[in-house]
């Protein structure tokens, strides 16, 4: 396949740094996306336009990329809570032994497999082969001592202490229920639209109450919506109106304002947005396709019209706006029409898979004055790294917090780092998909290593039948090699991202030196974190680490 | 009976009106208590303590008073959403036409009796007699044009706009679910923490989720809660909770800030204080009184907890706290124990009637440096004076609203009027609870005539079943004279209530003069707003104003 020349988008030249006009500290726009896959997107944000991409509208995504620089290999974790409390906690999810989803209810592992049959039994079905790990299934929490929660101090607490007017807007999604992590006003928010223990909402359709009726209801229903029920509103537009009135306080007061804007699309169900569906249906996809089209043009409606009220209000020059979206796209689900296990591709797999589908994510920042517009970054970076790059964007310094930070500042990266992408393309030095992760910049230059290690680790059976290349697998990413390793059945496969971004080539047997040097290296990670792994039933021991399994 | 001299509690000297410290804006913060009666307090709001405030213990409501100004004729709607919107818009409720509470569901008429059935048909049951009137069933709007709204600028929205940072925590209710006013963030607050169109809750047990079970849910279950679940935190004590938390911003940033901590309790389900039962069934009362006055304890902790936090952050100075309630206690519910109808006593009937039961509110402002403190006055004043009351005290003036007011400053009242009540009661020229409609504060200094009318105006049916003292009725109140009419059988009623507080004695025969005064100047003022009127089934006309029934 001839290379598609795709790497920087509408490059301008590099703005010079500008004081801020208003306040020393930044505004900082975190948009968080749901369930949308890395491909889910008319705007291409690896290095080459996939035939996926050509199903979606979303021009606003282009027009932040184009303006901001995008990270070419970004991850989150497998899921969502994961990954959110990966964000809130700035460590990995093998770290906070946060790695699968919470439940609503307290105490309650979200785990499809049990754990509850009498030790030593003999497993009926494969999915019995191994017991959930002991995991901390309450989620995060910012007081100390809940059980089975990871205690940590939460950026947005650190951003409201410094003086930021924080909002929450959408899904929480970081602790059970009963717990304090379960509201975004334990969590250093000034202002909450709608967060709670919610993962998905029952309904998107105003005609649904968003789920607040009483054929639908639970406890994932949509809270702080009333207003719009029966209106025939979105719940992605609803959200989108809730968060620019929560903006009016902040801008009035010429504040600094954080708004964590997380929305539920595109997570299941998938329900129309009937702004948008018409063309898709007409385009010729089927109903599935068609409604998730839309509801990922009306995700993109919604950044646009957050880029819009930044404009208007002038705000533009001093707010750094970050695009994100929370694991890949879900896969498993005939909601989405076409073909399972597909959906991603190039990518292998999706949402809850180590593999890339399910973890690698769109992530841009624009930050006017310090980012080279339109350029590409393609170091590996990590949900886990928001946390201490936020803080750096805003000025927080030396903060004291209980937790230990794996994650690194990105600052650095997008801002000296694309200047540096912008300059190398412009020369030409960046050219193909197979450069993806040929890391133009250097650690001396970006803070951060190219080749340093990005765990992913998901010792969980996710839904109740099992799913080969999802259940019970961690993985570790180390420049342009990634290891898999199969708990059910010890396997570890090799894959160089830089050629095979499909992971369809093994070649662990072919670099048995590059599989030992990665399975002990993420063996050493995994140990020093204890990080949480299943239990062989039949044996009553723990799943071997990876290094455990070379001889 | 001999007087009881209780009308200056705790008085001490008037402090000089201190210069504020940090801003010229005093903070507020309005404590507002669901369906608690006049006499459900073990403090006396009005001149006299009467046996039932002896089964109350409320230290923190007579904390407040003893540092405040009480106004021992303060009146609200005989329900809720009425007093609701008549605070957020400064207009009688005969005016909004929000007469009865809104439903939860748009376009929904919450009259206990029909209008659905066929217009001329012969009425079967006694309930059938009239048809409910045209009112605005949806409840009042912060936008135009919404059909069956009162159109009005809430004045919260008008202290946003002069730099406030305003909360709402609790119970919202001035709307229907699909329209603007269902939200407190359309109606100028900054945070909202559980307001919406929920008029009482499922339950205000953390073991019911607070109505978030499959069991009990339905679209008032209280939201913003998740944290609480099953952690045996009533919900009186989770609002608070959460009331404190959103303190902290403004507190920090040196802003002025408005609380509107509207409790749900002591609304039905009657459901116990688990911290404050014991010692009332100790005290020998049944379970029913039990709860209900351990639900009234839980909410004077909240506000001696408020009260606390502005000692603690030394806001005291700074700060005006107003504490009242939506409408009379309710005697049509047998969870709350003792015998109907007469737990207002010596009120006549309870929620939802115009007798004195119904309507007859504590109130108190504290105000240091303003208000005398242990003092009473005792102008009638009403729900609607607070609109204009709070913009006075935080000087938005002449600020731009479509509706007309009928509310009038009660700043001067507070203010000169506590300080004359003051020396009043140090000449001991107030000494009995006949007293208490002499008015020792006339209009030159007070600004409000002590002779001016107040309307109470209910013109629907409550239940399901007939309630002679409650469906149908209005009321005027004239310095101390009081007309109630029946519209259903076109009765009219004349009580002086400085003499028979409890409306016992029906005076119309013996003073036609002032029946005509008084009905007169009624069905004009209700001419003039177009109140709404029921419709008598069997003519198809309009019921007979007051002033119709004269000859």
């Amino acid at each position: 396949m001839k290379p598609v020349r795709k790497s920087v988008v509408g490059l301008t030249l590099l703005a010079p740094v500008a004081a801020f006009a208003k306040s020393d500290k930044p505004n900082i726009v975190f948009f968080l996306v749901d369930d949308m896959g890395w491909v889910d997107s008319s705007v291409a944000y690896g290095e080459e336009v996939y035939p996926n991409n050509l199903r979606f509208n979303t021009p606003n995504m282009a027009r932040l990329a184009e303006a901001g620089v995008m990270l070419t290999n970004a991850y989150a974790c497998p899921v969502s809570t994961p990954t959110r409390t990966s964000l809130m906690t700035g460590m990995n999810a093998a770290h906070t032994h946060i790695t699968n989803w919470t439940a609503r209810e307290r105490d309650t592992p979200s785990d499809a497999s049990g754990g509850d049959i009498e030790p030593g039994s003999v497993p009926e079905k494969e999915t019995d082969i191994l017991r959930r790990p002991d995991w901390n299934i309450n989620g995060m929490s910012p007081v100390p001592d809940v059980e089975h929660t990871q205690y940590a101090k939460p950026f947005p607490q650190l951003l409201k202490d410094a003086g930021y007017f924080t909002i929450h807007v959408g899904k929480a999604h970081w602790a059970a229920a009963g717990t304090p992590g379960a509201s975004p006003y334990n969590m250093g928010f000034v202002v909450n639209v709608a967060g709670n223990v919610a993962g998905k909402p029952r309904s998107y359709l105003s005609e649904d109450n968003y789920g607040n009726t009483k054929e639908l209801w639970d406890m994932v229903a949509v809270q702080n919506m009333t207003e719009y029920y029966g209106t025939g509103v979105h719940l992605t537009e609803a959200l989108t109106r809730e968060a620019l009135k929560t903006l009016e306080y902040p801008v009035q007061h010429d504040e600094p304002f954080f708004l964590y804007m997380a929305h539920h699309a595109v997570h299941t169900p998938i329900q129309p947005d009937k702004r948008f569906i018409q063309k898709y249906l007409d385009a010729g996809m089927d109903e599935g396709q068609a409604r998730y089209a839309s509801m990922i043009e009306g995700v993109d409606k919604s950044l646009g019209d957050l880029l819009d009220f930044l404009e208007k209000r002038d705000l533009v020059d001093n707010t750094i706006v970050i695009f994100m979206t929370d694991n890949g796209g879900n896969s498993e689900n005939k909601q989405k029409g076409g073909i399972l296990h597909t959906q991603n591709k190039p990518l292998r797999e999706g949402k809850a898979s180590v593999y890339e589908g399910g973890i690698r994510v769109p992530l841009i920042f624009r930050w006017p004055g310090h980012v080279a517009p339109g350029t590409r970054v393609n170091t590996p970076v990590i949900a886990e790294d928001l946390y201490p790059t936020i803080l750096e964007m805003a000025g927080v310094r030396n903060a004291e917090i209980p937790q230990t930070l794996d994650g690194q500042s990105l600052v650095k990266l997008v801002t000296k780092g694309s200047q540096l992408a912008a300059k190398a393309a412009k020369k030409g030095e960046i050219a193909s998909q197979a450069e993806a992760t040929r890391l133009v910049t250097p650690v001396e230059v970006s803070g951060i290593d190219p080749e340093r290690m990005l765990v992913f680790h998901y010792p969980h059976q996710w839904k109740p039948y099992s799913l080969i290349d999802i259940d019970y697998m961690t993985a570790v990413r180390k420049g342009e090699w990634k290891l898999v390793y199969r708990m059910l059945t010890g396997e570890l496969e090799l894959y160089n991202l830089s050629e095979d971004i499909g992971e369809q080539n093994n070649l662990a047997a072919k670099y048995p030196e590059k599989v030992k040097e990665l399975a002990t290296a993420l063996s050493d990670q995994l140990r020093s974190w204890k990080a949480s792994m299943p239990t062989v039933r039949r044996t009553e021991t723990p799943v071997p680490m990876p290094d455990e399994m070379l001889n």
